[in-house]
């Protein structure tokens, strides 16, 4: 007698291995709730062969049935092998992108059965760094491996100690890396675990509460160690003659399993090693490889294109080489903040008169556009949206006595002056203020000096050999008159460079729309911009009436209450903010039908809103260099389904089947949430 | 030889008389300049007869073709009456009500023309105070009367003298109520002149510069006053032997022009002492006869109920007297300002515990009660809506440390805490913070507060004898979802007072559209919501992105350069937050045909906004109550001209044809802007 959980692929790294674990004398309970340490399920090969190939048959059955990785739960009862349920198998990141690769090897699945099959922030996984192998093997060395658990949740973390989940939360609010150390894990714990790096436990397997959910979130999790000796009374740790406290730092290899002592460095992962350092050559490094097949399919079925917002000549490096097609914003107020600008900013900031500023921006001019040619180079000839200057003006001057103390000596002017004149920026809802396309408005000599800097930076890139694509886009616009102020002077200022030069530089000038009177008049706004671009982070907050800075006291418990089933700055809300880029949509696209539309809110690197900027037919999504991976699979996930979905007639999709088939079994344990 | 300009009635006051001025040797615009006082009109019958003569047949003729008050400009050259131009005449309100009452009693006009000949905001010329007759007769009488000039701008003005422009405006800044003094105005001077509580000129007829300029803004002008000898050097006026330095106050009554030393008591208006102070009789007051005849007109054709925006039972018995049906917005939070209630709100804001919370909440809910029974009585019987809690609750608590010590004393907590607690309330953007519904949300028990405070005086009064009209309106709702969670809280306490007093209730529960989502999801709200209210000030807010608070430093500069036509806080932006109305319109009454919709911003009270609610086909616009009147006119109007404007094939309207003819003269002058 005995039950067990079982997979046809490896749920840690892919492997087609038949794997699992099984427990005698207990029930499918015993082996989800992690209460005893189960048995590798090679060793009923030795203990009862009959029922093992039985169990090898119904897997064969099994995978070739559904074309995926199964989580087989059976019972043995008076020798006899009882099948309970069988469903889709959580599985590591590392393992869903080696059994879609292996299984289009294998013919079982289409490449676009594969994309639908890797949820895009799985990715984040493979992203993740690792611990630099001579480092642990020094440590190692050293004798400070501690044990050894299951490699529950691959990739490397390394924090401080702590025994519960309010600890974990609450450390980490201070700024603490924390490593959660549990006997077993129960549902209350989900906080916790998500505060954690990484998840330490005594008991359990891999299909244990804490390993599934770690797995879920991506977490790095050892499971099962139970060489440790974890007193939460105490709040430490015995193992090995060794006591850890709380507090203390640890390093878990959730690829291994091993549990170290200490801090351990880590280093990119493979991905990153191969991508960004260097240091790896795909032909060395077998996870790289799976990921790039997999971009590639991606890259064939997405319509979407994918940009990526940077400031910086390497955040640009970093976004190429993961696959972004652009720049869709380049935020040029980052750059003020560098080595020599913020000196210049600050005076033209506190400037009396337009002369005076225009002293200060003088000097700005060479530096900013030092800045845009060393984009302009970075993306070699790949278009980039650059924006004008956005932020209200007192997020640039200082606000501590001895800092405005010590401006006032660089400019020469009392400090009773610069701190009342750092006083008049003060505003009551700087969200709403003086900022964006206002500035630019009221001073224009900044968008004249900014305009300079973008189109000097390109004829002189350009006359290098390197193609140059900028794109200008005026932020914050709600009335197609504003746009059509701030266009006149980038116009202009492109015609001098250009004469000057005798260049022709292709350039665009568009805006965002991220004010709701901007969406609402996209007809109007679209007979000047020649492209928008979706700022859904203020057009939320517009959009809603809600200051993201403000939002922690309702919108944490409105997401409880699902007043709202998601954080609308985490995934577009489609109702409101979405009806609002509908709109803009089509109204843009009737005036100017050749309009291009993008988005370079935050919500550009999440899946489920890049699959509505899809819908809507936008051009492309920009997002963090980091997320450029996870928008392209998501771009093509969105193409793949919404194409598939309407295909009514046409044979349904796997993954439909697989829900299906997935609902009318019976649970067998509900323990695994 | 000689040139004048006269109007077939009376400018000033309306009177059915010939009226006008003109200058031997002199052109056109000698007259309107003001350079040299002209003459009577009167006087050129006995100068010169025959040519009088001929200009009366003219007037008759023009009076007849026009049926309007008409500017007529003329010469004489070589004993010949040349005609040079006429159009539509600029009256005081005064005069274009009177004209406009006594042409329909000649069955000149019909009363809908007569409607749309009277801008809405002349009437607020009408509710202006008027010098008190017998203070005014001891200032005479004490030889304070400094001289006489022409009545050009009727109504009393009180102020200090200033000599220029720039000064009234800086003057006007610092809280000071000026008289602008110049020996003539011109067009430079048109910003002093809107800063000033009244203009005296020295130079200059009735159809002067300051004479027009001022009839137009609706300013107290005395014109023409030849006695004052203005020296801008010296900055002072001298006159019979007294001098007038700057700063000095001065009084001048516009309505017979003149000008008296010192200040000296205003009062009422006509209309004001019949409807509100009732210290005169209807029979006794020319003018209000004439306001209550355009009235009654008014409520005859609109089709638009006004109500009114007040939180007190005597702001709301004075909005009753201008004619309001009802209140749209009663703001619950300025009741908790009153005395005694100040500290439990307080206590309640500081709690930190609900069991706090409610013990608070205990001692504002007899407070808020009998407010409540207060404006009920004062409505009798007419609806009232009431909001609850809107503002951040930082603005309930003080922010100086001897009153949050004091505050400490009194709830015997710490002062650290107090200071702790008022500190954590502090937020970046409280526009868009915690606050509308999401206080109630996340503290319940003050909207179950609110509504049983509501109910209770509901049943209370009309238990009395007097019906009960309740609306209860929950601000801010972005999301169904919220109204959901408030509403059952409303209805579950209107359930339980009912049931106690054994009493039926009549009661909507409903909402503020006030942020984009609102109006972009209207049809899901209006599941819930009995009656939408549009709040266009949050909802201009949010549309624009524009916070009014710190709006001047672009604002004010973007309608000089017309990037708006009008301020979007005064006149309802009909491209912007006016599309998304009619979104919330159309999805609202797709729900809930009989959706009951109004408007409670200040555009409520704004003629152009006020057509706009017609045209959307809104059930009601809510205003403060001296705006009641204008409301009531501008409904009217919006509701003949947009029949009138849809009879295509129909007889054009007479103000279109005076419209045409005026384009069809050519100008004599142009000297009068």
């Amino acid at each position: 007698m005995g039950s067990g959980v079982a997979f046809n692929r490896d749920a840690s790294n892919g492997e087609n291995i038949f794997y699992g674990e099984y427990l005698t004398n207990a029930q499918g309970e015993n082996v989800v709730s992690g209460a005893r340490t189960p048995q590798p399920i090679a060793d009923l090969a030795r203990e009862n062969p009959k029922i093992y190939n039985q169990l090898e048959k119904v897997r064969k059955i099994l995978e070739k049935h559904y074309r995926e990785m199964m989580d087989i739960e059976f019972t043995i009862q008076q020798g006899k092998l009882y099948m309970l349920q069988c469903r889709v198998g959580k599985r590591t990141a590392f393992a869903a992108i080696k059994i879609a690769v292996d299984m289009v090897k294998e013919k079982l699945i289409s490449e676009k059965e594969a994309l639908l099959r890797i949820e895009p922030d799985q990715l984040n996984q493979l992203l993740r760094p690792i611990f630099d192998p001579s480092e642990k093997r020094k440590a190692i060395d050293a004798g400070r491996l501690l044990a050894k658990g299951l490699n529950a949740g691959p990739g490397a973390a390394c924090g401080r100690v702590v025994f519960n989940a309010p600890d974990a939360e609450e450390w980490k609010r201070r700024g603490e890396k924390i490593i959660l150390t549990r006997i077993e894990t129960s549902p209350e714990d989900i906080k916790g675990m998500n505060a954690a790096e990484g998840i330490l436990t005594g008991r359990g397997g891999m299909t244990s509460h804490a390993a599934l959910v770690a797995r879920q979130m991506g977490k790095v999790c050892v499971a099962g160690c139970s060489a440790l000796q974890i007193d939460y009374l105490k709040r430490e740790i015995q193992a090995d003659g060794k006591i850890v406290r709380e507090g203390d730092y640890i390093s878990i290899d959730g690829t291994t399993g091993e549990v170290l002592l200490g801090q351990v460095q880590t280093r990119p992962s493979e991905v990153l090693q191969v991508l960004l350092d260097r240091t790896l050559r795909p032909s060395e490094a077998p996870v790289y490889q799976e990921y790039a097949r997999m971009m590639n399919w991606a890259d064939k079925y997405r319509v979407l294109k994918i940009r990526t917002n940077a400031d910086q000549p390497d955040q640009a490096r970093t976004a190429v080489a993961f696959g972004a097609e652009g720049i869709g914003l380049c935020r040029t107020e980052h750059m003020f903040f560098g080595e020599g600008k913020i000196g210049p900013m600050r005076e033209m900031i506190l400037a009396d008169t337009k002369e005076q500023r225009r002293k200060a921006l003088v000097k700005l001019l060479p530096l900013q556009r030092r800045d845009f040619e060393g984009i302009f180079e970075a993306m070699g000839g790949r278009p980039v949206t650059i924006r004008t200057i956005d932020p209200p003006l007192h997020e640039f001057v200082p606000h501590e006595e001895s800092a405005q103390r010590e401006l006032a000596l660089q400019m020469g002017i009392s400090y009773e002056k610069v701190h009342q004149r750092v006083e008049s920026l003060h505003e009551f809802n700087p969200m709403l203020g003086f900022r964006g396309c206002r500035l630019g408005i009221i001073y224009p000599e900044i968008t004249e000096m900014q305009s300079r800097a973008i189109f000097e930076a390109a004829s002189n890139v350009q006359r290098r050999g390197i193609k140059v694509e900028p794109e200008v886009m005026i932020p914050l616009v709600g009335n197609v008159k504003e746009l059509d102020h701030q266009a006149t002077i980038v116009k202009a200022v492109a015609d001098e460079v250009m004469k000057k030069d005798n260049v022709r530089l292709n350039y665009l000038v568009g805006t965002m729309i991220e004010v709701p009177r901007g969406a609402l008049t996209a007809d109007e706004i679209a007979k000047t911009a020649e492209f928008f671009s979706f700022g859904t982070n203020d057009l939320t907050q517009t959009t809603l009436g809600v200051s993201r800075d403000d939002a922690g006291r309702f919108l944490v418990p409105y997401v409880q209450m699902e007043i709202y089933s998601k954080d609308p700055f985490d995934a577009l809300d489609r109702e409101g903010v979405g009806e609002l880029m509908k709109i803009a949509v089509a109204k843009g696209r009737s005036s100017r039908p050749n309009l291009k539309i993008g988005i370079c809110g935050e919500h550009g690197g999440e899946p489920s809103s890049v699959e509505f900027c899809h819908l809507l037919q936008q051009d492309y999504v920009s997002c963090s260099p980091f997320r450029v991976p996870i928008a392209r699979l998501a771009a093509a996930r969105a193409a793949i389904k919404n194409v598939e979905s309407s295909k009514t007639n046409s044979k349904k999709s796997v993954r439909k089947k697989v829900r299906k088939t997935k609902k009318s079994k019976i649970r067998a344990s509900k323990a695994r949430t």
